[in-house]
């Protein structure tokens, strides 16, 4: 099956907004085994649309169109589909039921704007949206589906895990597309590819296998596409087990999962719990531990500390040390780690402190200079870490470096 | 001018990477006043980077393609675009300097494949490329303009910022385009409409206005697009003060900014700090708070108070009232907000208390329900929210609705 997707805005061509959406759509349909042929990013005109949808058509069988299903006047995607369609704009009662819902939940009264976000076009089955006023519409012509969607990521993914892909692989045969992803942390991609260089040679021509970086991690992810799903899963379980014998602990977790996820896998259950004293970081290790739902059972809390003072008056740092030795500095990483420990009362404490910049920086300790520390009632150990200028990517990967020395100190006092 | 963007790449239609080049290149074009009509991404395939070239070239003027010139087996965009324009590939001496002169400073030795870096269509003109060996290419054909540069961001942002933009605005007279962003928060984007609705009737035709909600902000775009830049900027100025009329503090700032600029704008240089204290928000706040560079100079830091003990234990929350109103109440976060406030001596807190989900609600208190409060000297102000059963984004509304109330808090205070 063959896929094109369609993303509608002004904003999108501008360049206002990095179109996000398309990527996330292109690998969920990748996973079911449905080809991403194109991506066309257009402006809300209708000209542009229906000229866009045509030349999809010859080309695809599945057109997924995203955006432009606002309830403002700029908004053109619903009656252009109609008018694409040869049909017109019915109300629905039951998506006008669910626009009422939302609108009355919020305190707002229901307005003639809100109530045309009910109105879809007759040939269309809606794809309700539990989390906007604006509905999906799954249509058929001519053997090609086309499937339009709000442009608010958290909306259109959504429907789309709930509805479009569950509709998508009942109705139609689709290759089997098995992936396996392998979440690492702590080795830089190159280093990876020296490490794992044979084994990856020795791979079956019907897998291959991507190397997928970020500040969080690297992943790396091996796919089967053919049609002997059995035997693919054996075969990939035995590949995973080579990787797991090369990379050890570098490994943290099989599957779609965060560095927060394997500490809460680590920690739930255990009793043992766990605090944050953060300076640079600012809070996010904490809103990382505290994404996992479920993490109120291990996550006591933390304390931000971006001011010496409370480093000092509240984590109980010594005056002295941060005198001799500065905030950003091995030994008041330490007194934090052990100071929110005892202050949280907790098992395990997380410490944070450095420079994220762009100014703060001193030839001795440059801007992206960050200590780390994890504490447990038998040990602290510290890590000095150089991320450079950019103050989110320094940020974002102090934060994992933090939760992967967590996650090592976890493991090593349950050993 | 009309433009059209073609991504090349296989990684971007199997959704493995974001296509940012698009937004950058749109926004630069954009900026400039070429108009970006359409976006299309496709494989590293010949037949559709021809197929694609065919129909941009009957709706635009300039098509700029980047990606595919990389020196593997699989970039194809080369020989298919000598192909194209009917020409073949040639040495190109001062690019083969170029390329060796790299090459050999990263101490490697000069392979034909390196080599093949320098050939180019006879046709073009070369766009040389100071941080890679793909050089970018200059086509001109039947009055439509060719550019192809390389997919890696830098070095295609160099191409463009230091040859391929002068050269546009040298060899083309083009209109001029001014843009405004109001930004708001408070109100959804329907009711926005509405109260608005007068004021956008009376735009002049050249004026256009778009909508662009998130979580965190509701952004009004103004777009002009003509002449007279002279009169454009008045123009704008007084649809803005009109729009300031009718939204008054909804509107938080302009230009491309979040709540958290709008704070650090209002307490810098004013010598008043603030804390948070946080439970569902994990420290999501801090974080928004710190993602400021120069926050240290008003941020005090704050407590994520996750569980009851630390709540009670170090925000000074009294027992019975946790125990009478329960965790997450307007008492509580009142207690809350006040007690960051006296154990950080800050002038403004912050607090948040409540069920991010997916459990924890109860029939009196569902999932998603969310005090916030925030407290000066004179003050504390509450709001109840309502915010549904996603957690990532309750913490995200959350998290904006308690800057919203601090930003107006501090206005408030200040006035």
């Amino acid at each position: 099956m063959i896929a094109e997707i369609i993303t509608i805005g002004d904003e999108i061509l501008i360049g206002q907004i990095v179109d996000t959406n398309s990527a996330w759509l292109a690998q969920q349909l990748n996973d079911i085994g449905v080809d991403v042929r194109q991506i066309t990013s257009i402006s809300d005109s209708r000209r542009h649309i229906i000229a866009a949808l045509d030349t999809a058509k010859k080309k695809a069988d599945l057109i997924i169109i995203t955006g432009g299903l606002g309830p403002t006047a700029d908004d053109i995607t619903k009656p252009t589909l109609a008018e694409y369609f040869g049909t017109k704009l019915v109300r629905n009662q039951e998506l006008f039921e669910h626009v009422k819902f939302l609108i009355e939940r919020h305190g707002f009264e229901m307005t003639e704007n809100n109530a045309k976000q009910a109105d879809i076009p007759a040939n269309c089955t809606p794809l309700s949206n539990e989390n906007g006023t604006a509905a999906g519409m799954w249509f058929e012509q001519d053997g090609k589906i086309f499937i339009s969607m709000p442009g608010v990521p958290f909306e259109m993914k959504n429907i789309t895990e709930k509805q479009v892909l569950p509709k998508l692989k009942t109705q139609f045969s689709l290759p089997s597309i098995v992936h396996r992803t392998i979440q690492t942390f702590g080795v830089a991609e190159s280093i990876l590819a020296n490490k794992i260089n044979s084994w990856e040679s020795a791979l079956p021509s019907s897998i291959k296998l991507a190397y997928l970086p970020s500040p969080e991690r690297v992943r790396l992810r091996l796919s089967y596409r053919g049609t002997n799903q059995n035997d693919t899963e054996k075969t990939l379980d035995k590949l995973t087990q080579g990787l797991k014998v090369l990379l050890g602990d570098t490994i943290f977790g099989m599957g779609n999962i965060f560095l927060e996820n394997a500490i809460a896998d680590l920690l739930k259950g255990s009793g043992k719990t766990v605090a944050t004293a953060e300076s640079c970081t600012g809070g996010n290790v904490a809103k990382l531990i505290t994404s996992v739902p479920g993490s109120s059972a291990y996550f006591e809390g933390g304390v931000v500390a971006y001011s010496n003072r409370i480093k000092e008056e509240i984590l109980k740092v010594n005056r002295q040390t941060l005198i001799t030795h500065g905030a950003v500095s091995e030994a008041t990483v330490q007194e934090m780690a052990t100071g929110i420990r005892q202050l949280y009362q907790s098992d395990f404490g997380v410490a944070v402190s450095g420079i994220a910049g762009p100014s703060g920086g001193s030839p001795e300790k440059p801007v992206g200079t960050v200590w780390v520390a994890v504490s447990s009632e038998n040990e602290t150990v510290t890590r000095l870490l150089s991320l450079g200028n950019k103050r989110d990517i320094t940020v974002r990967r102090a934060s994992a470096k933090a939760l992967d020395m967590l996650r090592r100190l976890i493991i090593k006092t349950n050993a």
